[in-house]
């Protein structure tokens, strides 16, 4: 398979859009990309678009992508819809990657683009629970239902259980908020380990022009900010938001007559759950490892990270799934600031998915918008000075107790 | 890129199947295809999964493959989840075939599922009316509207303009209706010949069990069915449908240690719509073109056909688009029975989309379905005797005045 680079990357600010439509900001993104790469649209020769929630949220289903770019311009190509969740935009990457490394095409587009507010905000819920096997959840939920049950009412006082924001909104945080409790209890990773990483994120947000929200926030803050799943607080639990991000891909040979800055992606996998045996690795652990193995890299030779922080607590669990830290070392990780700017590893220097937000079929595309301007120096006041090496981590949806689709990409300059 | 083979298909008979799920479906597909193939679920790395319509019917988006997939013991394996409206299961197949083309993977699935029946019957024609860009045929309609008041007023008498069974359905069968009156007023292609184009299908329908529709009609039943739009009646236009339909590939090289029979894909191209000059050629024309010249066939080398017959009039225009016949003359083709069983070039012998029946995301996969085992000799009273090569071609959506998707795939025995 043949070598293939990033030449450029653009994408909107992430927010609350109600005015702007899905062809608006997929132009946006688009237009960007095209613009940092010194592509024509007439050299792209395929495009692949990711998106989660467009049918839910406005109807619009089946030809998502042809209905953006069509009006930018763009035709004749394969447009390929694709569809993975909070993972649809890496996905997509992966495909575009996939038509280029293949010897398909020499150059590809891929977009994540995504409208989650709606003035109903039922339907965003909506949306959002989409992303899981209905029937399964109900079981499940039935079962934490029954857990929650043979508590001391004490506990169950501690824990209540929702965030007030809907059904399924609720549901994916009670999952999380499981997930943080049991990795307090096995770890003894403690509620504040968990707040500094909203600390970090919103932080890096802060230094972001594209961030959604640019507040920072003390240890305290975050702590006291409303409760929504023990040990869960509404600060670190990433937003629903609109936006889109954009990449040119093109073989690393083509790529030199495009930049002086390519950068080349090593690894370019997607991977999904599985029915676990005992003591088997998760998901992101496996999908991690194999693209490791065919980089030709480890974690220690990574410089820059951008994961899935759907939580901050998924953070800290997804520091170990990718080799970054010992199993159950994570809470230290963060505490010893390693993941910080001007730490070893800074992790989510775009602010995450809690800062920079979380449009969901946008997020995989942005986030490899973020590692491509690191490795290429180009990120201002959050520049992880001399990064090399950059990984990605994109979660999507869940399905029998794994993510249904994991993406990592590792990246090098 | 390397060569890549079909070696096991199977498809689920297509139907109203109010009470089956997509699970249930796409499982009856994915086990008779592994079935044939003789592979274990083990040795398949990869799956694409088509879908058009199961948001807006059932609720379940974003992780559609994975529901299906997962429970019947597939895992941590890149499962990709597409959209590409009437194409979503030729575009899933030309991406599986993509993993093995490229060597990223030896052995991929391809599954095509969909439920369009809905006890609201609304919902079926609001997600068959997700295909275009709804801001667009809006704009469309009210020009036709304009078109149509301009007419006079005995031949307003003669266009009922719609199905009665939905808005949705009425606009794509009014575009389609349009559509075989230009070809009628520019070539003297008459209301007869369209009618034995459902005549053929029905007939082939009727001698192939996985058809929804398997009654055989007169050239006069046609003509007397209830009519839809001029000149389309009810039995020249595809149903709606439930089902699914699934292949297994993997390189030529493999595929001799599966079968004797593998089938060769010679040419796998997904395309795009585009806004055209003055003559130039439709999008089936342009990606039917660049097909064989991949594969180095011509028209002329091509023994069976399955094509996106939406209604009986498309077939007629897509003969021509397929190079079948010159440009104007595909009425005659179908009067001259060429494309008939026992004719030069049988077109859906499977019955096609007006027989076997549309349930839109399985459609693309069920038509290499059926070429696959016309080529394989396995097609019963249906077989084209002595068929070696063969085209498959499948259309989704409409944006901007051409087809959103097309699929051309050819593959020889």
């Amino acid at each position: 398979m043949r070598q293939v680079a990033i030449i450029g990357a653009g994408m909107t600010r992430f927010g609350k859009f109600i005015d702007r439509s899905l062809k608006d900001l997929g132009r946006e993104a688009v237009e960007g990309a095209l613009g940092q790469a010194g592509v024509e649209k007439s050299a792209i020769e395929a495009a692949v678009v990711g998106n989660a929630s467009a049918g839910l949220i406005t109807g619009q289903e089946c030809v998502r992508g042809q209905v953006i770019l069509r009006e930018m311009g763009f035709g004749d190509i394969p447009i390929i819809n694709t569809e993975n969740a909070c993972a649809s935009s890496s996905t997509a990457f992966h495909l575009a990657w996939l038509y280029v490394a293949s010897g398909m095409c020499d150059t590809a587009l891929a977009l994540g683009v995504e409208k989650l507010y709606h003035e109903e905000k039922r339907r965003s819920y909506a949306a959002i629970g989409a992303a899981v096997d209905v029937e399964l959840v109900q079981q499940i939920l039935a079962q934490m239902q029954a857990q929650a049950a043979a508590k001391t009412k004490e506990q169950a006082a501690n824990t209540p259980g929702g965030s007030g924001a809907g059904q399924s909104r609720s549901m994916f945080m009670d999952i999380y908020a499981a997930l943080a409790r049991s990795h307090m209890q096995k770890y003894g990773t403690t509620k504040e380990q968990y707040a500094k990483v909203a600390v970090k994120n919103h932080y890096h947000g802060s230094l972001n022009p594209h961030a959604q929200y640019r507040e920072r926030y003390t240890l305290q803050e975050i702590l006291d900010s409303p409760p929504v799943a023990e040990p869960l607080t509404r600060l670190m639990c990433s937003p629903i938001g609109d936006g889109a991000a954009a990449l040119v891909v093109t073989t690393a040979e083509k790529a030199r007559q495009y930049t002086t800055k390519p950068i080349l992606v090593r690894a370019s996998l997607v991977g999904s759950g599985k029915d676990l045996a005992p003591d088997e690795p998760t998901a992101p652990t496996r999908v991690a490892r194999r693209a490791y193995d065919i980089a030709g890299v480890g974690p220690e030779d990574v410089n820059v990270v951008e994961l899935h922080d759907a939580t901050a607590p998924a953070e800290v669990v997804i520091y170990e799934e990718l080799g970054l830290c010992k199993l159950g070392e994570g809470g230290r990780l963060i505490e010893d600031g390693v993941t910080e700017l001007g730490g070893k590893v800074p992790v989510n220097t775009s602010g995450g998915l809690l800062s920079k937000g979380h449009p969901i079929g946008a997020t995989g595309a942005a986030q490899l918008c973020e590692v491509f301007w690191q490795l290429r120096g180009e990120c201002g006041d959050r520049q992880v000075q001399g990064a090399r090496v950059a990984l990605t981590e994109n979660g999507g949806g869940m399905v029998r107790g794994e993510p249904a689709a994991v993406s990592v990409h590792i990246l090098s300059a």
